[in-house]
């Protein structure tokens, strides 16, 4: 049932860009949900990467979009805009959104949202959509991956990581991962990675080749861009595909055309936020078509790292940029 | 009707390799053809940039090639190989060969022959193969070019991007070239290219943006490299394909991988000579099916430079080298 909304609510954001501090509650106005939007009382929010970059500056919110972080939550529709099928008032989803998600209530487009069935947890269902959107497009529709095929994936714990390794294993591909320490390595073979590769012992290039036998992975699955890259061409079968969905280790990469074109290579790579509704209603279709059975029937759950509550963004921020996370980190609401 | 066939026959060929005057005659035994291949009494053979590379010794042939240059041909199916329907015996062909086109004669896999229609010389047929597959695959298949789409070709008025140019305006495409003088670009627009760019005389990404309003090309065939990759993303317009087909200008290339995940970019290219026969083959019925046909009702002609006879093939290749090549250059056997 409809419940009467209050017209202020507490949202985390932030003034000018900075380290976690910045990060800081403030009262701000409760959005009234347009057509084909949804308002969602939010329960959990889902902390990523790219909302770290935007806090330091280096990746401001696309045209439209609230200053306020967070790509997506997950909680109760409790209003609907013009256009909205009815029977979503008072359900439960979890939605992919284009920024506000670090506030009580955010706005979400209905065709942007997935339902979450009883079984799963609110805090897991806030941290799927930005994590299964980006894997599934950039692994399976950009990268063309398939079943049988080799898949090289950096960040293996990292909430991309972990995701890629799982929904890979449960699509028939064997995910080679490289982290940082055999801590994690360890927890990344648990995960469902084929082989973890622990960077800082050892040269992935050779390890990647040794695991393969000299043929090469068929994807690699890249965050990490500059000097990485001419090493990951170094990983590739012929016909490979290389694609980028952020730069964490600089933009910048020396690349070999001739070696583009005799192993007939394709890099590319996308983000995910600045694109159109209507791309992004397409993708969650086709999530919820071929992957979100998986998650209904209990074999893709998220690997979740630490809580925070709303107010502890910045310690969330911190600890992601320390790196010292394993997984999804959320936000109680 | 079956003729004797001599056992010796002159070829063209290079000990070592160098400049253009280390190509001459030599007689060398006529080959036998094995399981699946034809020999064909070669009228002409095309001259191709890979046939100088190779000369230079920067292109060695693959496994299995024969060691004279030459990538296509066109002349009588005089012997067939076990397993090649008896009909072509006798035929005029043309077709895409491994090597060995600068020959009196040349072998060929039955699967890479095109009939030769009664309209279309057999110097033309000759100068076909090569950039009208090379285009085909690299063009359609893999920079999935469809009308409506324009699309950037640097060197207009080479075998390629004459091609291009023809092949791309016949299936819907704008076709920008770039060219060096105002005699080729006039001549690139006289074979169908939309624009022209002399690169000597104007910046062709200020060019490009100026013709295209801003938007980009979908597209750029590029056979330059180096420095003319990030140029070239500079012509793109967002989901924007780039396809290498050779590194004139050096094959180092230093990208920004932000630009191409943020534009969603794709980097790709080949190079046909090394594929598997069974590749071949399915790209040369492609061809035969959708672009075989413009070339029996005369709508899809190559655009001829000069002729050589064979002994001449030095003369030739100093006049590929030296750039004053419009279309083709075949050599007469």
């Amino acid at each position: 049932m409809p419940v009467a909304l209050p017209s202020k609510m507490i949202a985390v954001g932030f003034d000018s860009p900075g380290g976690p501090e910045v990060l800081a509650p403030r009262e701000i106005a409760v959005p009234a949900p347009g057509p084909g939007e949804v308002l969602v009382k939010v329960a959990f929010a889902g902390v990523n990467r790219p909302d770290v970059v935007q806090r330091q500056g280096h990746y401001p919110p696309p045209p439209g979009a609230s200053p306020i972080p967070g790509l997506e939550i997950a909680g109760e529709a409790v209003a609907l805009g013009d256009g909205v099928d009815a029977s979503l008032l008072g359900q439960t989803v979890c939605a992919l959104v284009t920024g506000g998600g670090y506030a009580e209530y955010c706005l979400a487009h209905a065709a942007h949202c997935l339902p979450v069935p009883e079984s799963l947890p609110l805090d897991q269902a806030a941290a799927l959509p930005e994590t299964l959107l980006t894997v599934w497009h950039n692994v399976f529709e950009r990268g063309w991956a398939t079943a049988g095929e080799t898949i090289l994936v950096h960040g293996g714990t990292s909430g991309i990581g972990t995701m890629a390794t799982m929904l890979g294993k449960l699509f028939g591909l064997d995910v080679i991962v490289t982290c940082g320490g055999p801590e994690k390595c360890a927890r990344a073979l648990e995960i469902g990675a084929a082989h973890a590769i622990d960077y800082r012992a050892s040269d992935f290039v050779a390890e990647v080749q040794r695991i393969t036998r000299g043929r090469g992975v068929q994807l690699v699955l890249d965050m990490v861009a500059g000097d990485y890259v001419p090493r990951n061409l170094k990983c590739l079968a012929e016909d490979g595909r290389h694609v980028t969905i952020a730069v964490q280790g600089g933009a910048r990469a020396e690349l070999n055309m001739a070696v583009i074109m005799a192993r007939r290579y394709t890099l590319t790579g996308s983000t995910l936020r600045p694109r159109p509704a209507e791309f992004k209603a397409l993708l969650v279709q086709e999530v919820a078509t071929n992957a979100w059975p998986l998650v209904i029937s209990g074999e893709l759950r998220p690997i979740m790292d630490k809580r925070f509550a709303l107010a502890e963004a910045a310690a969330a921020h911190a600890r992601m940029e320390a790196g010292e996370h394993i997984g999804k980190i959320v936000l109680e609401v």
